[in-house]
C-alpha cells in the first residue's frame, strides 16, 4: 500500500477499492499510517466524496477495527436511536427505559455535548453517582439483567472511528455527509442491533440545518444499515427551537423523570412516541403504529417505564432518589425568573443561542477537557406560537451567580423573539426507510 | 490563530489574509503548527487554489522564514536561471560560468533528481571531490571572488519551504500551481536577485506536460518575482525529447564541458543560448538579443566560459583533471551500443522512459536516500526528425552490468520509435514576460 498513490487517484476524483479502504483504515487505527496523510485524504474525501461502495468499506472497516456487543441466546430484539444533536434533546433518556419496559433490549451508546449541542452522558452524569463508563462485559450483563444500559464508547468500540474523529475535529473535515455518516453507523452497529430509528434534526438549530443535507445524512445512514443487516429508519424533527422546555443537563434529566411520570411537555413527548413507535416496529415487537403507540403509552401509565429508570439508576451505580426529590440534583445557586419584554405572539426560540448561552453558564463545554456544571440552564415555557404579555414570566434562569444570570438573561432576551403570529414548522418533517 | 477555522475558510472557497498566511507558516516553520494541520490546508489549497495576494504572503513568509543572501557593493548584477526539471538538461552547467564569464555574478541553487528527472547536484557530484553543501557565508565570499557557485538549498535558506515540501511529498500535495510556485520562488527569491530566468518544460517529459499548465506556471512566478522586485522571464522549452545527446550525471558533465568547448549538441546549445540571452537581458548585461548572443558565443570562443568552469569545480574541491580527461569522471563498467532495430525516420524519444530507464540503472532514486551511480546512463546520437537505417548506431548504453545494460535496451527500443517521419515540435515554443 502507497498513501500518496491511495490520497492522488481520491484528490482526482477517483474512487478506492474496498481492500485498500480496509487496508488503510486498519493501518490508521494501528498507527502505521500517520496523520498527515489521513487528513490530507479527509480534506480529499470533502473535496470528491465517497461513492456507496467506498462508504460500505470505510465503515465496515471502522466497524472492524474494533470489537462488537454479543447477544447470542437473547431472547428480546436489540434495538438503538441515534439522534443528530440538538438542545433540549433528552429522548434518549425517556426511550431507552420505555422500549425496555416494551420487551426490547436497549444497549444505548451516547455522546456527550459538542458545540452548542447537548450530550445524553453530561445529562445522566449530572445523576449523582451515575457512571457511563461501563465495559462491553458489564454492559452485556446489565442489558440482559434489566434490558437496558446507557453508556460512552468504550476504547474497544471502533477505535478507528475514535481516532478518525479526533483528527477531523482539529483538521476542520468533519462536515462531510459519508464521513458523518460511517462515524455514526461505525458504532451503532458495533452494538449488534436488529434495528435502529435515527433522530435526524433540522433547522437552525441542527448541526446540518437545510433539510436536503439531513435527508442525504438520513439516507446514507439507512444504507449503511440495511447494507449491514440492521432494520434502519429516519424521522427528521425540527432543531429550530429547544424540545421540551428544560435545557440544562440536571434540569433535562429532572423533566425527563417528569415524562416517564406521564408528565411530560407535549413537543417533547411527541418527538418521543414517535421515534418509541419506530422502534418498536423496527424491533418486531408490534404489529402496527397504533398497536405500537398504545405500548408506549402503557409503559408510562403503568410505571414500568420510570421503575425501568429507576433499575437503570441504580444498576449504574446513581442516585435513585431522584426519581422521587428532584432535590436529589444538583441545584444551582441562582435561580431567576426571566419575563417576556413586551405584549405578542412568540415567533423563534434560537436553539443555538439557548445552547451557547448554557455553555456560557458552565453548562456545556468550550474545549474538550471543561467541567461541565449540572445545575445550570434554563426552563423556558414559553413555545413559539404561544401569546405572552409583557411582564408575563416565560422562562427560569439556572446559574451560579447573579453576574452569569443577568449574562443568560440578556441571551434569553435575543434568543426569545416575539412579534406578530408567525407559522410554526411541524415537529416531525418526513419518515424516511430504505 | 485558531488553526481548524483557517482551514474551514479555505476549504468552503474563502480566502486566508496575508497576516493569517504569515503567522500560519511562520508557525509551522516553527513547529508549533503540526504536520496534520498543514496536510488538511495544503490538501484544501489543492482544491480551491489561492489568489494573488494570499500567493505572494505565502511566497514572502516561506522567504522570511530564513534568511537571504546579501550582495552590498557587489558591483555585477546578480542573475539566476530556474527549470522544471527535464531529462538530459544540463544547461545550468554551461549557463553559470558562460554568464560569470559574462560579467554576471550567478549563485546557483539547485535541487536533486526528482521521479524521472534529473537533477544539478547530481549531475555535479559526478564530479570527484565536487561538494554542493556550502554555506550561506563560502557562496557568498565565493560568487564575489570567481563570479558564480552551484550549491544545494541550506538549512538557512526558506525552512518553511522546505518542511512543506517534504510534507507535500508524501501527501499527494505537490500538484499545485500556486504552490510550485511559491516553492520555488521563495528559494530563488532568497538568493538576492537582480533577475530570474525560468526555463518552464512542456510536452510529455515535463512535471506539467500541457502548454496551458506550463504557461500558468511560468506566469505565476513572473507575477512572484516582479512583486519582489526581481526582473523575471520565462521560456517554454521542449520536453518532448531529451535536451542533448548525453542523459546521466557523468555522461552529462562531460557533454556541459563539450558545451563550453564549442562542441556541444545544437539543441542543447540552442536553450542554452536562448536562456543565456534572457540571463544577460535582465541582468542588464546586454542591451540587446544580438549582443546578448554574441556576448555568449564569445564567453565559448574565447575559452572563458570553460576557463570558469574549472575555477568553479576547483573553489568547490572538485578534480579540475575532468575538463582536459573525460576518463577522470567515473566510467561505467560495461558500454554497449544500440542500434536502430529498423529503417526509418526517429519519431519520438520518449524521455519518461529514458529517465525511468536511468534509475533502473541505478543513476537515479527510487526512494530518498538511494545511492545514485554517477557513471551509468545514455548517449543518444539519434534525435528526432533523424532518418536511420536497420543496424546504424544511434545510442551507447552505460551499466554497470551486462544484464542492466539488457534491460536498459529493452527500455530503448520503447523509448525511440522509429517510423513514418513526424513533425518535431519547436526547442522553445514561447516567451513569457509580466
Amino acid at each position: 500500500m502507497v498513501v500518496p498513490t491511495l490520497i492522488e487517484r481520491k484528490r482526482d476524483g477517483g474512487a478506492l477499492t474496498p481492500a485498500e479502504w480496509r487496508e488503510l483504515i486498519l493501518a490508521y487505527a494501528g498507527g502505521s499510517v500517520p496523520d498527515y496523510q489521513m487528513s490530507a485524504l479527509l480534506m480529499a474525501i470533502l473535496w470528491r466524496g465517497l461513492s456507496g461502495t467506498e462508504l460500505d468499506a470505510v465503515a465496515e472497516a471502522m466497524l472492524d477495527s474494533g470489537e462488537r456487543l454479543r447477544w447470542d441466546g437473547l431472547d428480546r430484539p436489540v434495538v438503538d436511536k441515534h439522534s443528530t444533536g440538538g438542545v433540549g434533546d433528552k429522548t434518549s433518556l425517556l426511550l431507552a427505559p420505555m422500549l425496555a419496559a416494551c420487551g426490547a433490549a436497549v444497549p444505548m451508546m451516547s455522546g456527550r455535548g459538542l458545540g452548542h449541542t447537548g450530550g445524553t452522558l453530561d445529562k445522566l452524569e449530572a445523576i449523582p453517582g451515575f457512571r457511563t463508563s461501563l465495559s462491553l462485559q458489564e454492559t452485556q450483563a446489565q442489558v440482559r439483567r434489566i434490558g437496558c444500559a446507557m453508556i460512552g464508547q468504550t476504547p474497544e468500540i471502533a477505535p478507528a472511528d475514535k481516532r478518525l474523529y479526533a483528527l477531523r475535529d482539529v483538521t476542520a473535515t468533519v462536515e462531510s455527509i459519508p464521513l458523518i455518516a460511517a462515524s455514526i453507523m461505525s458504532k451503532k452497529l458495533a452494538e449488534g442491533l436488529d434495528g435502529l430509528v435515527l433522530d435526524v434534526k433540522t433547522g437552525s438549530g441542527a448541526f446540518l440545518p437545510e433539510e436536503s443535507q439531513a435527508l442525504e445524512l438520513a439516507r446514507t445512514m439507512i444504507g449503511l444499515g440495511q447494507s449491514h443487516g440492521c432494520r434502519t429508519v429516519a424521522l427528521l424533527t425540527a432543531m429550530d427551537r429547544p424540545l421540551g422546555r428544560a435545557a440544562g443537563n440536571a434540569l433535562e434529566v429532572e423533566e425527563s423523570i417528569a415524562g416517564l411520570s406521564g408528565e411530560g411537555p407535549a413537543d417533547l413527548m411527541e418527538v418521543t412516541y414517535a421515534l418509541g413507535v419506530e422502534m418498536l416496529l423496527a424491533a418486531r415487537l408490534a404489529g402496527g403504529t397504533d398497536e405500537a403507540r398504545r405500548m408506549l403509552e402503557e409503559s408510562i401509565t403503568s410505571g414500568h417505564a420510570r421503575e425501568k429508570f429507576g433499575q437503570l439508576v441504580e444498576a449504574q451505580g446513581g442516585n435513585p432518589a431522584i426519581l422521587d426529590d428532584p432535590a436529589a440534583l444538583p441545584q444551582a445557586d441562582v435561580i431567576e425568573i426571566f419575563s417576556a419584554p413586551r405584549d405578542g405572539v412568540v415567533r423563534r426560540v434560537e436553539p443555538r443561542r439557548i445552547g451557547r448561552a448554557i455553555i456560557a453558564l458552565g453548562g456545556g463545554r468550550q474545549q474538550v477537557d471543561d467541567v461541565v456544571d449540572p445545575a445550570v440552564g434554563f426552563v423556558i415555557t414559553a413555545r413559539p406560537g404561544d401569546a405572552v404579555r409583557a411582564g408575563e414570566p416565560i422562562a427560569s434562569i439556572h446559574a451560579r451567580s447573579e453576574d452569569a444570570a443577568a449574562g443568560a438573561a440578556r441571551a434569553l432576551a435575543e434568543a426569545i423573539e416575539i412579534g406578530e403570529a408567525a407559522p410554526v414548522p411541524p415537529l416531525i418533517s418526513r419518515r424516511v426507510t430504505a
